[in-house]
């Protein structure tokens, strides 16, 4: 199962330092992988072969990925540090195993984040052989957490450009294996708001990618309102991806890594979008489509709570003129990613609705070979395994 | 309907005042009720009639009453502040309707909350005639959120010890309608410990209660192992209710109530759990049992993240010895408190097990009738209705 030797860290930064020096459109750091003979020997006969739309699936460039270690060197009160140092700052691989159908999870976190650099860098070469491996047909691609939104406004929106361009560039190449969600900088929404419909318009992208908080503020915050209107106007979708806590409500996160996909992000990101429900927003742009994670971020298990005690009128701090539910069912969609319980899933579907479920991995941080499995073989009827796994993601995103 | 007149808030506060001053066991200013002939009244045929015990069913006492007023008026940033100022700073009410079968639930929330103080410091009269008319056999009483826990040292532990006094007293003269959860102050956790083990061996309550965090801590702190150890060695269970988060995670739950039961509540209480399984302390005190309400605080439905993210030793940071879900199997039950959903009550007993699940109104602050409308009517077999509407909790808090 080797498929490079692992090298040091001082090594592997070298190297991405050298490629991002060289302006080198995409790292050739990985070493030469045995993908295809890895592909070949585990194309396995697939019990319910069913077409799978991975929604969720997230990449880096180098120059986002050198921009983000000068942020982790800098250091400061953000959680999003802990996460950041082990890929980005102490990274101990140049190459990784491509996972197979028989491949067993990662059991030590730490170490396996010290090896998602090369996975979240690499695109043409492991990525595609892994997908193969394991029968995924599409990666919707998106600038992995936290994007540009830790960087300094100008550069932000410079590395948002780029990243889209790289984006658009390997969507080109392999129109029917990638699709893509542009990022944007929410620290200038002006400048978020022209490059969303460049990303959407000029680079032909399915939608956008937030992580959530920007500057400690959520999207409810009528800074934020030209990034709502831009993605009404061009009706695309924009998926709300978690970040750890903001820093205003981190105290309780910073001990035993709870900041991150432990339990974290499902609360940050819940939390935003129970912000965008209550805040009205969402009746000033009624049209817009979001799409969370993870499950629904919970919120599908609270519903008939924020339902009772939210309803609309209720409390005089209340904005919202509909039910959290009547949004749910207008503006939103979830993904599966990171969650691969088919309990969960039954819920959800049996919630919310079989139309408003797509299947994700979460590459690299989720195990393909066990998201496969989880939508292959979840108590499912044919026609509801094809929603969840491409026909909802085909029409939401409109990946053809 | 109307059981009494509505009184300015003025009034409802000066009665309560005299009340106090007065030393008053039980406070007298709740108008005489025509609870017999309401129960009669509604005394229906019900369907499938099961035996009830409502599980976290709130009570306050005169002078826990007065001192919450006490620190409302004194302000603060805690946002527990909120939800005091309705209900014991702005009491609209010296009395209440009675809810039977066919009352709908509140429409407004903020108007609701002044009305909550009669209904809280009443035990024998509307409370006892309001299970009578919706078939409620017992009330498991505990002391409102956020009980004695911000109150000064002393005065924490003295009222903790008054209001236990009180539950126990009410519960000798009403044996087979009220049992109770005791409180203690953990500002002092050796003084909590030694109140906790009178509170079983002497006064015969059934476990104990506690509001989330403490001074803004949670009890994985090892200033607050004596708690732990003490519930542990009485071998009663510990309820943890909600509080809204604390100071150091409040900023995005300051705007639209969402500090409270609309969404901050469950997010501060799973956050709190979450916190006890990584920590490794339930390795510390492994026989301890804990009890958390609303349905285990979205913890059920994040279960299979937890798991994966969090297996023992996977990360440096991690304390935890066990699996979360192998924490919730042996130290946990949840009850359904405040989220009266078939679907979430399915899913959890499926994922938990039926052994693990409680049936609970959380009044005054939910409707009576549409927690037994929910608990009678949830497609469960009859041995499953019977055993979260009553059968684990008579196990689980020794009720007889």
């Amino acid at each position: 199962m080797k498929e490079g030797a692992i090298v040091d860290r001082r090594t592997a930064l070298a190297r991405l330092s050298s490629v991002v020096a060289a302006g080198a459109s995409w790292p050739k750091l990985i070493s030469k992988s045995r993908a295809e003979d890895s592909g070949r020997r585990t194309g396995r006969a697939v019990r319910a072969r069913v077409r799978k739309i991975a929604t969720e699936e997230a990449f880096v460039i180098p120059e986002v990925a050198a921009a983000l270690r000068e942020v982790a060197q800098k250091g400061g009160p953000s959680l999003d540090l802990k996460l950041m140092n082990l890929i980005y700052n102490s990274a101990s691989a140049s190459t990784f195993e491509i996972q197979t159908p028989t491949t067993p999870p990662p059991t030590n976190r730490d170490a396996y984040a010290r090896t998602l650099l090369p996975r979240l860098l690499d695109l043409e070469e492991h990525r595609l052989a892994e997908m193969d491996a394991n029968g995924v047909d599409v990666h919707l691609l998106s600038l992995a957490t936290p994007g540009v939104q830790m960087f300094a406004r100008g550069k932000a929106i410079e590395l948002a450009t780029l990243a889209n361009d790289r984006l658009s560039e390997v969507v080109g190449r392999h129109p029917k294996r990638f699709a893509g969600l542009a990022s944007f900088a929410p620290q200038d929404a002006a400048a978020a708001a022209k490059e969303m419909e460049r990303a959407i318009k000029t680079l032909g992208l399915n939608g956008f990618i937030v992580n959530s908080h920007t500057d400690n503020r959520y999207l409810d915050d009528q800074r934020f309102w030209p990034i709502l209107e831009a993605a009404e106007a061009l009706d695309a979708p924009l998926y709300i991806h978690p970040r750890p806590p903001s820093d205003g409500m981190a105290a309780p996160f910073a001990d035993y890594r709870m900041e991150g996909a432990i339990w974290g992000y499902g609360v940050e990101t819940g939390t935003h979008v129970a912000r965008l429900m209550l805040s009205g927003v969402l009746d000033r742009f009624p049209k817009i489509r979001i799409v969370i994670g993870h499950m629904g971020e919970a919120l599908p298990y609270w519903l008939w709570r924020l339902d009772y005690m939210a309803s609309p009128g209720s409390r005089a701090a209340l904005r919202n003129k509909l039910k959290p539910s009547e949004y749910l069912q207008r503006n939103f969609a979830i993904t599966t990613s990171g969650l691969d319980d088919p309990l969960a899933l039954r819920y959800a579907i049996d919630k919310i609705g079989i139309d408003h479920v797509m299947w994700a991995i979460d590459y690299p941080f989720q195990s393909t070979p066990g998201s496969v499995a989880f939508i292959e073989n979840a108590s499912l009827s044919d026609t509801e395994r094809e929603q969840v796994a491409y026909r909802n993601a085909e029409r939401i995103f409109r990946i053809s």
